[in-house]
């Protein structure tokens, strides 16, 4: 039987992961380990300074006091005996899609899955008051059910959104690529109740890159999105020039 | 004149953002927002959940209680009056060479920036016990010079680890690509002093891609090493296959 | 019915507070509203720089993001309809006697239900390896029970020690005053994985003040410990001598 | 020459640290260790789950990532050579009167050197824009030295609290008991910028027992405010109903 590790961001009393981890144990065996608070935001940050520390609850899940990439790297490392076939992370309270897959501590999850040799699924659901995670759950079984029989590459990286709709409405799947939002407008500047000066962060930008083939675009026609993600962050068509430009110092 | 942001993850009272600040200084009209402790490993995470509080020190540093994309974030949109010319995060203590880029606090600064559509460098200081913080001042502000005679464009992500040497015995610049290391091992279970099991993170892999062309090898040779970073996690060359494998689900 | 506020330092997951609050639910109404993650040593500390956030569990506790003194305010003041007959905070993983009750979170609980005008009780197992919770948590409801029968003044605290021990072979119950401790030992220096130093937090001193009518000694012996507590930190027997010292400035 | 240390809990770059060291530093050898952040509202709370750290500053000032118990305590027990003649704790940013006491983050850190056999003073400077740091400053000082002169015992904290006013409008030196407040009001219950429910700590009640002999009115009156402060928490005077009142269990 396939053994799948779960994880997440927004924290291991999230409804995300409880349906996830049911909806899986249904077709594999699961072990969930995720952060005691919720992380979103969390991206692929790391507990350096201090020590990891892990609680057993009821429900057989571990909580860690760390963020999702701590999690992910510390149950496939220490936690469990065999090393699990599959990560998937999730399901998010909110969209993943164009830029935010950088700061989503969801996708980071599965990337750092990808960094330990394992194939992962991040998996959110995009909407305004996250209600149909059963829909999200019940795609991402199917997925894993098509992994079991035709398994993908193990660096693969997907990411998933699914919108928040009965799964009867959902229209089917698409492959996309990540879409692109305008610049953040302006922070939230105001006062705590003691008139000191605080920053919130304000709301990400409008989608500026959301056209066809685009993950924007097909969750906004009610859509499943998948795309395929790598971590290359070298701009290799930029080397060249480069070294001309370095040449001028 | 330049307007340049500065800002690192090491924290603001780090011997290296105070190097680079300096030296930037002398060419540059300098502005230098950073976190108010050791962000080491904070990736590209964002403060969702609680508010940003600024205070200036007395060297006129301003230190914020957020991770190193807050303090761009921040300083962008809220602290300056006019938008920078260049975001320059570091000096980091140690290397950002290969996979460490994407847990990097250094280099995320440096993602922020090119996120408002500016150009951005991250240095970092590649050695086990960093001394030479002015040699790699003096090469970020020979670069920022270069910069100023021949602009790159506006989404350039320059990503330079200097080797800890005397600045003469530096050999010269290399333009690289990103190496990568084999996976992390263990993570180190201890105990604390009251007898409950702790985990620390372990050391980072052995380099595994590391030969010429690299970040790696130019450090490892006594050159600095320039990456062109850009962030474009869509894995493009995956598109076709995956549609394939979507329609057996 | 009686309503009783449950909290306490160790965390709404801690085995201590699920004992205690099933054990009152048999004989009052209870309401349990505890920190999200341990907050042992958090003495009567308040969250001033950031907002708390409430999540109700499965079980129907209620988890703040805050310190236990948060989390008696937050419920007394915006979560509960109407306003508890009694706090009782616990059952603590390990003793709070002496000097230990001033850095105590458990009794920090307790204490903030007094501050509002509540009778309050706290209370903590005694032991190495906690086991006997159910002893704890009887005493507690039977302690309740005699309250309910009769009332002690609005603003007891009562600060409850119970010896680990199966309840049969508890002794009975003394009435006791705080004893006190010896200086603690220096603290742990030692150095991260990553070679730099830190300190940890040494063992609490051995005891000094440990003689019959001391709770150290009543719980030494097999007794449950309650010492009434008070707050009012003015030395009032020292105020006519500093009086002439003042004078003399 | 008289060895103190200064700690105090709005952080090591607050202005009444700064002004209270140097004040110091012309009467005495000071050694000044704080916390990295702004701990106020941290009353005796301990870091018990992380490991402390530290860092000197350029002006010689080391900070913790710690509370102010914390930074007391690791001062005295591993980073001073001899132990110090007395701690003093503050200036603090606001008043720390009656029932504030114990929230105090000012306060514990002069209890901290208590315990560990010290005498000890905590400072704070009442009012709505705290300006006058050096009447607070200039008055410490005078109190140190009459305690070179004519010493109080070993066990004696200090409580005082200056009126915001400049030197010579400030009438004198009262010996006062702590007063105390009327219960806290509600909560500021609010969203976050997201929409989500947040609460933020209100301000405190009002004056209760502020009457003649108490500090708050010391401070009302334009006088200096010293309390004598001492912790004992057993409440003595009710260990005898309370023996009669456990027989009826």
């Amino acid at each position: 039987v396939m053994k799948i590790l779960v994880s997440n961001d927004d924290g291991v009393h999230a409804p995300g992961i409880r349906a996830l981890s049911e909806a899986l144990s249904a077709v594999a065996e699961v072990v969930t380990v995720a952060p005691d608070r919720n992380c979103s935001g969390a991206s692929n940050s790391l507990t350096l300074t201090n020590p990891l520390r892990i609680q057993q609850l009821d429900n057989g899940y571990i909580q860690v006091n760390g963020t999702p990439t701590d999690c992910v790297h510390l149950a496939v490392r220490e936690l469990v005996e065999q090393e699990p076939d599959l990560v998937v992370s999730g399901i998010n309270a909110g969209a993943n899609l164009g830029d935010d897959t950088l700061y989503s501590g969801t996708v980071a999850a599965a990337m750092e899955g990808r960094h330990l040799g394992l194939p992962t699924i991040a998996v959110s659901l995009v909407g305004r008051a996250e209600q149909h995670y059963d829909s999200a759950a019940a795609i991402t079984a199917q997925i894993v059910e098509g992994l079991m029989r035709s398994p993908l590459p193990k660096d693969q990286i997907l990411n998933i959104n699914v919108p928040d709709l009965p799964l009867d409405q959902i229209k089917g799947i698409k492959v996309t690529r990540l879409g692109a939002r305008h610049k953040a407008e302006g922070m939230v500047r105001t006062t705590d109740p003691a008139g000191r000066t605080i920053f919130w962060l304000g709301p990400p930008g409008e989608e500026e890159d959301s056209g066809p083939g685009t993950d924007f675009h097909a969750v906004a026609q009610g859509y499943v999105s998948i795309t395929p993600l790598k971590v290359d962050l070298t701009a290799h068509d930029q080397l060249e020039r480069l070294e001309g430009w370095v040449k001028q110092l």
